[in-house]
Formats: C-alpha cells, structure tokens, sequence
C-alpha cells in the first residue's frame, strides 16, 4: 500500500468509526465469490447507513483507490472479487425491506436478502417474482448489480423488469436518484437502467424501489419425460405455438438426469430410465390454472412418454428435488463445474444440445445440460477434474467452442450471470470493436478515475490461469 | 451553410441519390412536430435501407452536422425538431414488421407505426400493449426514443418493457447491436436501455426486436360516476388496495366533464351532472374477466355514484368516446391547450387534483386534467388563449408551480413524453446537478462532436420564447 493510500485508509477509519476492517478474516471473507478466485482487498468497509458509500467513494475518488461493491458474494464470474485490491464495500448491513401494498412497491436496502423480500411480500398477497437459485442468500443489491433471473423469468421477465428506482453514489461520491418509486418515468437520460446489469462499474446502488404483483391465487407442477432432447426441445417451441403461458420451464438433459440416477439408484420415471424431462409450473386463479392444466395434458398425451402431476405443495417440491439432485450428482462425475448461462433463440436450443454432444465427445469430458428453456437460457456445464492439466485444457477450449456457437445461433453468452471476470475471454465474441468501445467510453464518462470495481468486463482476463480456493460457501449443497 | 456543410452535403447527396431532399415543402414537414414549433433542417434524408443511417452518420460526424432523427413528428414536446438545422434523417421508410408467433417476438423497423404492429399481432393471436393515443401514426422507433407508454401500462407497462433487442449507429456511423431477440441477456452495459428514451441523443435505432404477448380472450368496459375528485381517486387507491388489476384505468375531472358536457348540450350520466369519471377496462380468459367484473361492481356499489357497462365492442368504443370528447371540447375554453404529463405517487394524486384547482383560482385559467390513473400519471392541462400575453404569462407560472409541486409530491415533471424542449426548464427541479452532469458525460461519450439532436434535453431553451406554427397535423381532431 503507498502512503497515500495508508493516509487515506487512517482518514477513512477516522470517518466511519467501526465499520473499517483490515484483519485477515474479513480480508479474506471479501476476497471471494462463486468463482472462487480469491483476491484480497486493503480493508473492508462493513457499510451501516447508505451515506458511508459516499463518504467512502469521495476518498476512494481522491486517492483513485479501487473500490468493489459486494453483498453475499453469490456472483458465479467473480464480479464481486476486488481483483485490484483496494476497499472492498460491503452492503449486506443495508438490509430493510418496506412495502407499500396500495402502491405494490418495495422500498429495500442493497443488503436485503432476496428470499427474506419475498416471504414479506406474499405475508401481504403480494409477489416478487425474479428467483435466482441462490435467493436464501442473495441480497438484492447483487440481483440488481447482475440483472439476476431464476426460473420464473418465462413468465415474470428478470430483475429489470420490476426495479422502479435506485438510490446510491456515483463514483465521486455525489448521491444519486435515478428513476422514482412511480410506473412512469421518462425524465432526462435513463440511467437507471444503465446501472442495472453493470456490476458495480459505474456506481454503487444503496436502495431500490421494486414492483410487487399480486401473488397468483394457485399454482400446479408438472413433470413430463421425453425419449430425447430432440422431443423435449420439440415440445417445449409447440407449447408456445398452442398459446401456453407456463410460470417455470425448465429442461433437463439425459446426462443430467442419468447422472442423478446412477448417483440415487433411482429411476425417476419407472421404465424411462434416462428420460430428458420437462418440469412445468403454471398459476393464476384457481380457474385458469384448472384450464391451463387441461390443456397441457392433452397437448403433453402427443409428445411426452410419461408425466407425474403435484397434488399439493409437499409433491410440488419433491419434482423440484429432482431437478436439485441433478445438479448436485454432477460432482460425481468430476470435481469442478464450469457452469455457464447461455441463451440462444427457442427454436435453436435443440441445435444447442446436439452441440454439446458433439462437444462430449470431442473433448472426452461430460457437457451435462439443464435449464430455463423457456427462456433459451440453458446451463451448459461441463465437468472436469482441476487436478489434470490436460481435462483442463480441454475444458477450456471446449467452453470456448461452445461460447462461439451461441453466438452463430444468434445466442448471448450469458443471459442471467454477467461478465464479471469468467465470461472477459468472450466478449469480443458477443459484441464488435465500436460496440465495446461505446460501453467503455460510458464506463470511463461515470468514473473517470477507473476506481468502480476495475478489471471487470472490459479489462483482459484469463480466468484459467488462477487456481481457485477450496472453500465452503453458505449455498454449497455437497 | 457553411462551404464544408455544402460539400458534406453534396457527398450525401452523391452517397444517397434521390434520398437527400432540399425543397421547402419537405424542410418545413420536417421541421415540427406536435410542439408546433417550426426549426428548418438544411435538408432532409428520406432513409430507404438501415444503411443509409450509417452513411449520413459518418459524414455528419466528420464535418460535425447536426443530425435530428425523426418518425411520424407526432413528439409533444419538440424531441423531433431539427433545432439547430443540419440534417433532418426521416426514419418513416424503415417500416418492416416481421413476427415469430412461436418466440412471440416482433422485428420492425423503426418506421413501422405502431397500430399497423398491433393489428398484425393480433391476427396471430398476439398483443402489443403499448397504446400512445396517437398510435395510428406514430412510429415504433419514436416510440423507443421517448419510450411512449398510453392507457394499458397499468397492467401491462411502457414501451421499455417490450424492447428485447436494438439496432442502429451509433453518432461516427458504426453499426451497433445492443440486445437481441433473446428473453434473457446479460453481457456487457446495457446500452440498449439506455438509448430508450434518450429521444435520439445517443444514436439512432434503425430496428427493434419487440415482445409480443397472447392476446387477452375478453375484454370488459365500464364507466363510473363519482361526486368528486377525491372520491374517485380514493376508490383507485383503494382498488389496489383490494387486490384489482384493471388493464385500463382512467379518470376525468369534473373540469374535463363539464367541459364536454357544456359542448356537446348532453349530460354523460343523467341525473349526475359534471361528475368525477373512472372509466376501466377489464381483461383475461372469459371466466377471469366475469370474476373481475363482479368484484369490481360489488367495490364499486360501496363508492360510485352511477355506473354504465359496455356489453359489446361498440358499446365500449362509445365509453371511450367520452374520454376523447373531453380532450376535444377543452378547444372550447381557450384556443391553446398546455398538456403535461406529470407523475405522482397513486395516493397523492387526490392531493395534485386540489393544486390544480387552488392554481385555477390562482391564475384564472382552465386547469382540466385526466389521466391515467391507475399509473398516478396525469395530464394537466392549462387552458389559454396564445394572443392573450397575460394569459401567457400566467399559463407559464402556473406551469413551473405545478411541476414544483409535483416534484415535490415525489412525482416526475414527465410520465410518457419525454424532455425535449418543452421541458427543459424543468430539469433542474427534478435532478441534482450531479445527476445532469452524469447524464451529459455518457451524451458525451456517445456523441463526442454533439451531433446527434443538438439543443435538446441538456441545453437551455426557452419554450415561452417561440411562437408556435397553425397547421394541421394528421392527428389534430378539431
């Protein structure tokens, strides 16, 4: 640390009695995400008012001292890593939740935990539909920062889609209002939207003003197992067609699914061992959703070999087990995970799964594939021991491949993670030279000294060369 | 003209044959829009291909020409004036709709108007909801510049809400591809989100990949008469409160009604004489929309003073007819109409009805307001006649209070319009100037050389000081 930046950690001790950390413990603690790269900050500001982000960016700006956002540290790409050291800033201390039930807006700090936002809402009938897998930790500051999605998003759209207004700093540390808890606004340039989705590049979000919807009356599960991706894929684009409106769609491949059942010893559809599987969920009143089952049944009787149904909550959750204990099983296969989020157009993600196959057995590693195929959006994995250079090698040419193919399918390399550091390798895949240079240029326009989260999306970044560390995070299942 | 401009403008030409128009008559059509404030371009380009965009961009660029992107003009607020001459690009030939009834996904140009988008839809089964009033004319691009919004973004949100993908040039002529036709897409700044409602200060959209929805089975219409304002805009409040979602929620103040009343010699509700009017539509599967329509007479009995329902398409057309008649007879108060679109909290709106009407007092002009209500989002009208300079003077005092007091009820000065010109005396009331400084340093970044829609938003201007032109516009009823 230079003495400049010393002075400026001793003013900031001085600023924010309490809430200035520099141990080794919380060091550490802010050094990681799920990526599991691990860089260690300067200090750690453990944030209890929203005005402590600006006091804290105002030196920070001063002394160009990089400064990385973070909440629960959830991030699959390492975006809330402080790769170039500095003050990591931590928001899980802003973590009220108030909801107006007339109005259905939530008014939360960043530090909210999503799951705890929405348990509040439907106490009051009402909903906050985006779910990303991690929700019993993920706070909402971090969902907002990534534009975070979940398995609803077929029906309810994404984080962006019910976030009214943002409150917080900009890089020098001037607060901010970008949009208001109202339906309309269309005032001045939208950068509110602009900050959703950016990782902590261009400002530091301290409370939003979030959509609620009423919650629907009823809600029913189904499981339905097809001979083959092909049918699945097939079934999930006629679904559309015939005027469908499922709440979740999710997808599961047969490598998924055999994976989970030599891991049990079960079969999940007796005599359809190694099924590819539909999980289906619809809702609305108790009418509609009487309707909508009716006629997923009848269309389903034409492609699907087999379907159970959820009577109650209880069985509703069993089916959505499956669908966990195929994810989890993977790590029987191979230590490490890449899991990515691509999306590619519906109708091309039959393509994409006939991709991965050819990818399997190019590589010799398994491409275990599940996800929201409602969305296109599918999380391709694949598996790999971290120990063997050479299953590494592979892998990693194997992840490059399949980026470049989402990308001829008219697909985005990620459609609810981010960029972060993990996905830096393709961004010039995904957008051409004038377009990374018009991001880049509104980067450098909201915080000309580089001091908000530096190094992420645009910076070069080869993810393979840091050795990640072995670490047990609260949403490890294994 | 300038001798470089002269060149540019012969390379054009030479670049575009037959595309580049000089005449008067093609100037001054592009030289208003519903302002009615007339600003001559140089000359006009009348886009045939997405390419020419990118053509007259790089040379504008290079010999720093403003450039003013324009759709049907139907702007209120004088985003589509070439205020500060240059080039005058009409996007109105870019007018492609192509939809995929499968993904529900639209891809139009951004010259296809808006109705022509909606009926297609519908013919698949298929809804756009966003309805500006003056869908029948306006482009779809012009509505992403100002991100229209209209009466169903009760339930079904703003235009924002349904842009999945943008293309277009950016300010030096590069193509840009800011999203895709995708349900999910995280990679990267959000640029696309940005540019809507940036009302063509950013770059220009040549196309748009749109979401479509299915389109409601049924719909249902009724009209409620209330004894007051307050009455009114209580039972909206309390509405929600009981868990309604109406798709269309209107409300007419007394001023609006006893102005069509006292036009057109007939009362709306017999026996109800200027009465407080909500007019609301229903939507969803016929059972949904029985249920709803019961639910909401039996809430309505507790506080409306008369009622009348639509039973058939032409019924509801007459309901609707209502709301125009008020909008036209306003023309019998004064021969000037100021149409603001101001946004309040839902439960203050009863509170800026009260302002009005204390400023009609206060002014003695008009103050007839209606709007949608079901988004707090109200159009307040100052009526007066332009000849009268008092009256002028005391329309645009009366203006600048109210929109102080809008913001001051945590409202915005803008709802669906936009900035433009109308409203940048506004601007400093409802953001910091660090927030305006932040949003012209990404107008910078964007658009080094301040082509593109020079004069708007940022910059000051004075509406007052201009003098509206008399013409007649495709839209005007009177």
């Amino acid at each position: 640390m230079t003495k400049a930046h010393q002075n400026a950690l001793d003013s900031l001790r001085r600023k924010l009695p309490g809430r200035v950390f520099t141990d080794e413990a919380s060091c550490f603690a802010a050094s990681i995400d799920n990526l599991r790269l691990s860089f260690a900050p300067d200090a750690v500001i453990k944030v209890s008012k929203a005005s402590d982000v600006g006091v804290a960016l105002k030196l920070a700006n001063k002394f160009k001292i990089p400064v990385t956002p973070r909440g629960a540290g959830s991030s699959a790409t390492g975006s809330a890593v402080p790769l170039k050291r500095g003050w990591a800033l931590d928001l899980a201390g802003l973590d009220s939740i108030k909801i107006d039930a007339v109005a259905r807006i939530a008014t939360v700090g960043a530090g909210a935990v999503t799951a705890d936002l929405q348990s509040q809402a439907e106490a009051l009938g009402l909903f906050y539909p985006p779910d990303p897998s991690s929700k019993k930790y993920t706070t909402l500051g971090g969902n907002i920062a990534c534009n975070a999605g979940g398995m609803r998003c077929v029906k309810y759209g994404v984080t962006r889609d019910y976030v009214l207004g943002l409150e917080g700093f900009l890089a020098d540390g001037s607060p901010f209002k970008f949009g208001l808890p109202l339906k309309k606004y269309v005032s001045g340039l939208n950068l509110r939207d602009l900050l959703i989705g950016s990782e902590g590049t261009l400002g530091v979000v301290t409370s939003a003003a979030l959509k609620l919807l009423p919650k629907p009356e009823k809600r029913w599960t189904g499981m339905f197992a097809f001979k083959s991706e092909a049918s699945a894929l097939k079934a999930v684009v006629a679904l559309f067609k015939a005027g469908h409106n499922p709440s979740i769609l999710e997808f599961l491949d047969r490598q998924s699914v055999g994976c989970a059942e030599r891991y049990t010893g079960k079969v999940i559809f007796e005599g359809h061992s190694r099924s590819s599987i539909l999980l289906i969920e619809l809702d609305g009143t108790p009418g509609e959703v009487r309707k909508q089952r009716k006629a997923l049944l009848d269309f389903m009787a034409q492609c699907a070999v087999a379907h159970r149904e959820a009577r109650s909550e209880a069985a509703a959750e069993k089916l959505w087990q499956v669908r966990r204990t195929c994810s989890q099983s993977m790590f029987s296969l191979a230590d490490t995970k890449l899991n990515e989020d691509v999306v590619v157009p519906l109708e091309k993600q039959a393509e994409l799964i006939r991709y991965t196959l050819k990818l399997k057995k190019e590589i010799g590693l398994a491409t275990p594939t599940f996800g929201h195929a409602g969305d296109g959006n599918l999380h391709v994995h694949i598996m790999y021991n971290r120990r063997s250079k050479t299953d590494a090698r592979k892998a990693k040419a194997g992840i490059k491949k399949l980026m470049q193919k989402v990308v001829d399918l008219g697909g985005v390399i990620t459609g609810e993670h981010g960029i972060g550091l993990a996905k830096i390798p393709f961004m010039s895949m995904q957008h051409s030279k004038a377009e990374l240079a018009a991001m880049y240029s509104v980067k450098s326009a909201l915080d000309p000294e580089g001091i908000l989260n530096p190094g992420k999306i645009f910076e070069p970044f080869e993810v393979w060369e840091h050795e990640p560390v072995d670490v047990q995070l609260p949403w490890d299942h294994r």
